[in-house]
C-alpha cells in the first residue's frame, strides 16, 4: 500500500481545498493511504469518520508563507513542508505533494531527499494542453534559470523517461525549444544541446513555441527562464482572448442565446487550458516523487496532483532515469 | 513628399497582394509616392491609370526566395530587396517595406544602410495585442539570438523612442521580460541589464510573459531567441483556443444561433490577434525606416506596413535614438 505525504497547510487557501482533494482521491482510489502534515486541530474536523483509518495526521503548526525565502525554509525544521519531505527521506512515505512555497519545496526536496545519480539539476515539468486532446510535457518551467547544454540534455532524458513510465507513452518524441525548426536555428547553448541530443532515440530536433500547443512532440525541453515565460505567455493569451470574447458577447444583440452557448464552450475550454486541471508539476531528478501543486490549487487540482504522485510512485521512474543517464554517460 | 521603396516581388504570394496594398495606401494617403521594385511586365498591369504618376517601377527580375541564405542575398545585387534597400542608401527613397526574406532584409539594411551611431545591433520590434484596446511593443523578436546586457539596454532605449516618436505615446513605460516581477528574478544577463536600465526614466522593472497581453507596460524587452518563442507561443495558444471553440460549437445543439454569433466574435478576435493587421515589424537601429512584413502578408497588412514606414519616416526616430543613446553613453 502506497503512502503519500501531503503538506496540508501550504496552499494559498489553507487546509480546506487540500483536505477535500485528498478525501476525493482516497474515495476514488483505494490503493493508498495518506499522511497529512499540519495542525491537528484544523485538520481533524475535515476528515470524515470512514476515512479516519487511511489518513494519519503528523501534527505541526509552522507554515512557510509565499513571502518567506526558500533558504529560510531550510532552517525551519518544524514547518509542514520540511516535515512532509522528511517523511519521504526517512522512507515513511513514498511520495510528497505540496501546494506551498514552490522554491522551498524544490530546495528541500533536492537537499533532503537528494538527486538521482547522474542528474546535475532537478527540473520542474508541466503538462500543456493541445487542440488534439493530448498534452505536451514541458521542462524546465522554473527550477533552473541559467542552464548549460548538459542540463538541457538531462532534462530531455528525464522528460522522456517520465513520459514513458508515468504518462505511459510508447517511444515519446522529444523536441528542443528554439527560434525555428531548422537545425541551424538556436542560441549558443541550444545548438550545443542539439548536438548532444542527436545521439538519443526519438529526438525530433528543434521545435517552436507553437509546437507546444500543436502536440508535434510529447516532450519539449528548455531552460527554466524560458519555460516560465512560455507558461506565463500562454496564460496571458488565453486570458486575453477570454476577455475579448466576453466583451464582444456583451455588445452582441443575440447575447442571450450566446450566453447559454458560451457557458458550455467556456467550461470545456477551461478544462483544457486551466493548468489546475492537470494537478501539479512533478519535480524530476530527485530520488522520490515530489509533486509541486499551484498555490491556488482547488480540490480538483490537489486530487489530480495526488494521482500524479501515485502514478510516479508506482513506476520505476527514478531507477529508469538513473539507468538512462548512465547509458549516455558511458557513450560520451 | 515622402518616397517609399517597396520590394514588390518578395512575398510568398507574389506581387498581387503587395501592389494591392500599395494602391490602397496611395488612395487613402496622398502624402507620398512609391517606387515599386520588380518585374515591369508583371507590375505594370496591376497599376490603375490614375496612380501611374505616383508609382515608379524600378525594373529587376531576380527575387531572393525564402530558401536562399541571407549571406547569398548580399551578393545578388540585382535582386528586388537589394535594389529597394539601395534606393534608401542612395537617398532616392525615405523608407523601405519588404515582405521578402526577412534575414536578407535585415542583413542588407544593416550593412548597406548602416547602423545608427551607438547601436551595437538593430532589433526587430512588433506590436502585440492586449485586451485593453492598446498594444505592447516587443523587441527583439528575431534579429539577435544571443544578446548581452548592453544589447538589451539599447533595445529598451530604441523601443522607448519608437513608442514616443512613432506610436505617439507620452512617457512610454519599458519592462524587462523575466521569470517574475521581483527585482531578484532573472537570468545572469537580464539581471545585469536590470541594473543598467535602472538609470533610465520610466523603467518599470521586470515583467512576465502575461504582462505583454495585459498591457502593463508599453515596451517589453527581451533577446531575439525568447522574443521568437513568445511570438510563436502566443500564435499557438490563439490557434489552439480557436480550434477548441470550433470543435465545441459543432457539437453544440444550438450551433445555428452560435454560428451567427461566433462569426462576429471571431472576426473581432482575428483583428486583435492576427499580427498581419499590424502590418510589418520595424527594424530599429538602422539609419532609415525599414519595415519587415510577414511573407504571408495580405494587401491589408502591406497597406499597414506602408503606413508604418510613412509614420517612421515623418518622425525624428533615427536622430532621437542616436541622441538618447549618446546621453547614457556619457553617463556610464
Amino acid at each position: 500500500m502506497l503512502r503519500i505525504a501531503i503538506d496540508a497547510m501550504g496552499g494559498d487557501f489553507g487546509p480546506q481545498p487540500i483536505m477535500e482533494g485528498l478525501i476525493s482521491a482516497l474515495r476514488h482510489n483505494t490503493t493508498f493511504t495518506a499522511i497529512a502534515v499540519g495542525d491537528e486541530k484544523e485538520l481533524k474536523p475535515l476528515i470524515p469518520p470512514y476515512l479516519i483509518d487511511r489518513i494519519e495526521i503528523l501534527h505541526t503548526t509552522d507554515v512557510i508563507s509565499m513571502t518567506d525565502s526558500a533558504t529560510d525554509a531550510l532552517k525551519r525544521k518544524e514547518s509542514t513542508i520540511f516535515k512532509a519531505i522528511e517523511l519521504v527521506k526517512e522512507g515513511k512515505a513514498d511520495a510528497v505533494v505540496s501546494a506551498g512555497h514552490s522554491g522551498a519545496s524544490m530546495s528541500l526536496a533536492t537537499l533532503r531527499i537528494g538527486r538521482i545519480k547522474g542528474v546535475s539539476r532537478p527540473a520542474i515539468a508541466t503538462l500543456m494542453p493541445t487542440s488534439e486532446n493530448q498534452n505536451t510535457l514541458v521542462l524546465d518551467v522554473g527550477a533552473n534559470v541559467d542552464c548549460d547544454a548538459k542540463n538541457l540534455f538531462e532534462f530531455a532524458i528525464m522528460g522522456q523517461v517520465y513520459a514513458q513510465d508515468v504518462l505511459q507513452l510508447d517511444e515519446p518524441l522529444v523536441g528542443l525549444l528554439s527560434n525555428g525548426e531548422e537545425e541551424s536555428k538556436g542560441n549558443e547553448i541550444t545548438k550545443e544541446a542539439f548536438t548532444m541530443l542527436s545521439k538519443i532515440p526519438n529526438f525530433a530536433g528543434n521545435v517552436e513555441g507553437s509546437d507546444v500547443f500543436k502536440g508535434t512532440v510529447d516532450v519539449v525541453v528548455c531552460d527554466g527562464f524560458i519555460g516560465n515565460i512560455l507558461l506565463k505567455t500562454a496564460e496571458g493569451v488565453a486570458d486575453t482572448i477570454g476577455k475579448i470574447i466576453k466583451k464582444d458577447l456583451k455588445r452582441s444583440l443575440i447575447s442571450i442565446a450566446g450566453a447559454v452557448l458560451m457557458r458550455k464552450v467556456f467550461k470545456n475550454l477551461k478544462v483544457r487550458v486551466d493548468y489546475a486541471e492537470y494537478g501539479g508539476a512533478p519535480l524530476l531528478g530527485v530520488k522520490a516523487p515530489v509533486i509541486i501543486a499551484h498555490g491556488k490549487s482547488n480540490n480538483k487540482a490537489i486530487q489530480n496532483a495526488i494521482y500524479q504522485a501515485i502514478n510516479a510512485a508506482s513506476s520505476n521512474l527514478d531507477s529508469d532515469i538513473e539507468e538512462r543517464l548512465k547509458l549516455y554517460a558511458i557513450e560520451k
